[in-house]
């Protein structure tokens, strides 16, 4: 072992010398620095902590925060920034929000609820969901999307119209609501088909293959010419190109008219990507090609998801479902 | 608008009494706290801000940590805790590594790289990619795999052994490398088959789907004996359901032997469980039951993933099959 390895390590780290941040994670919770100590290469990872949980840091923890400083309110909603420390030469190390006065719902929203795996068979689907689904749209719970493509509400948040083909064609690209608009890694869109028979991947069947394959073309085509070398919206250098993106379908979706989410593959994957509600469009394209028949559909599959027990959906559908069953394997 | 809400935002935070942390993420670096404002229930969310990249700010930084307290090393990688501060009454906030002196192949490993969504057809992987996996095997990468599965290595991780049947129907469940083996919500396990003979989800055929369908209720059961109502290994008081679990299979996978990996449905999900990486195994043996005759297989449809241009698979086969397209495109 070289001398260096051997010197005692808390030596080593204030003789870091940085030179240049070498990455980081979107959310910009860990760096990564490269730098030298006596004249050789090392990489150093800095990642903030976990909080500590225990009742006596936390009943005090609030109270010791300094230098809170109010960024917006609307409402009942605040939001700050905030430090754990009197370093007021630091930039703010916390992000605080505030909810006050808050109703037993916005405490049950934030109260961690068992967040069951279900298998959804083409009979559940037919049977319960597809009624279901059936009533939320009666509800007018799409009114906002509707108000959007017909352009009532939200017309400067739309990044790419394609709007002079059939109307089954036609459809609106706009920021997701957690894009920065700026990032390019962490790129987030969403695609707003305008024809309204198409609620979920559900209603995707193989004679829909050739006009998903053409929105896919379209779209790459869309996000090239916004956001790629020479694109109209691109920020400093960062550029997307067409390769590096992924579309997803959510399944269940929030809500229930066709949407196709579009993130760079650089975005750090969270639950909007993940098995149990995210299905690649892609794959979904070779299921439809592959299955036999040519009504075949997503409609005919077993689809699995995770579903919160705070759900409309389960509350509906899943928990009468399964007390029958418990009730009749019992019988 | 009520009296609560005009008040001066900032004057708020002070008032704040904590009652109980109601939740938190499972990285730790978000709570969320249930108190009152003057006798008035308040949520207030704290979490960890991202790092300033400032060139000015980060070639300070690191000699501005406090507290530096060594957890351990091991020959050129070293880990430990800092403060970003002097409140040494607070717990640490920052997690440090160190890797010293490092390699440029350190360095090529953390610099971020361009990851590619590509789509893999059924001629790609039997022209391509079988090949350079069958030559990944041949070289002996998958021995660590062997010498657990043959029991000369990891024997004291290995947390149930199906053992008992014929060869084909065995498999191993160990403890996934990143999860710390006591925090029931991010549990995640790996099930490993005994036989070779299934290198990847391409290998999955119809006649697999009794197979796979077993092997899923075996390995409910034994998520439930370990870590169920009254199981071997629970940790206070937090117990697994066994409809609170995820199955998914890589592709491409790390290694190519066969294996499944097995979460809870509340772990945060990560590039583990992502669109272009991760296929629900339950969807993919709804894919196999759906495709019609009796031969069909996975490794007869098109199959989209993300990969990075620094790994082996990019350079042996993405890359100069994009070469060749682009030099054929342009003749």
């Amino acid at each position: 072992m070289s001398e260096t390895t051997t010197q005692n390590p808390e030596a080593l780290i204030p003789q870091f010398q940085f030179e240049r941040l070498l990455n980081q994670d979107s959310q910009g919770r860990r760096i990564i620095l490269l730098g030298k100590i006596a004249s050789q290469p090392a990489l150093l990872t800095i990642e903030r902590a976990a909080f500590s949980t225990s009742t006596a840091h936390l009943s005090t923890f609030v109270s010791s925060l300094t230098d809170v400083q109010n960024l917006g309110d609307n409402d009942i909603y605040r939001w700050y920034l905030a430090r754990s420390n009197n370093s007021a030469s630091l930039p703010h190390d916390l992000k605080v929000n505030l909810i006050y006065p808050c109703t037993p719902k916005h405490i049950a929203k934030y109260t961690p609820q068992p967040l069951r795996y279900v298998t959804e068979t083409p009979s559940i689907y037919a049977t319960h969901v597809r009624p279901w689904i059936e009533q939320q749209r009666a509800e007018g719970r799409l009114n906002w999307v509707f108000n959007i493509l017909e352009g009532r509400t939200e017309q400067d948040d739309v990044l790419f119209c394609a709007w002079d083909g059939p109307e089954d064609e036609r459809f609106l690209l706009l920021p997701d609501l957690n894009w920065d608009r700026k990032t390019m890694r962490s790129l987030h869109l969403l695609c707003l088909p305008a024809r309204r028979d198409k609620w979920s991947v559900r209603d995707l069947g193989k004679a829909d293959v050739p006009w998903l394959k053409d929105m896919l073309i379209r779209l790459r085509g869309a996000v090239a010419s916004l956001y790629g070398t020479g694109g109209a919206k691109v920020v400093g250098e960062e550029v997307v190109q067409p390769d590096m993106l992924k579309f997803y379908l959510h399944y269940q979706p929030t809500y229930h008219h066709l949407h196709i989410h579009i993130v760079s593959t650089l975005l750090d994957a969270g639950t909007t990507q993940a098995v149990g509600k995210a299905l690649d469009l892609q794959l979904v394209i070779a299921i439809l090609e592959a299955l036999p028949g040519d009504n075949a559909s997503m409609a005919d599959m077993d689809l699995s998801y995770a579903i919160g027990e705070g759900s409309d959906l389960w509350k509906a559908v899943w928990e009468p479902l399964l007390l029958q069953k418990s009730t009749s394997d019992a019988a």
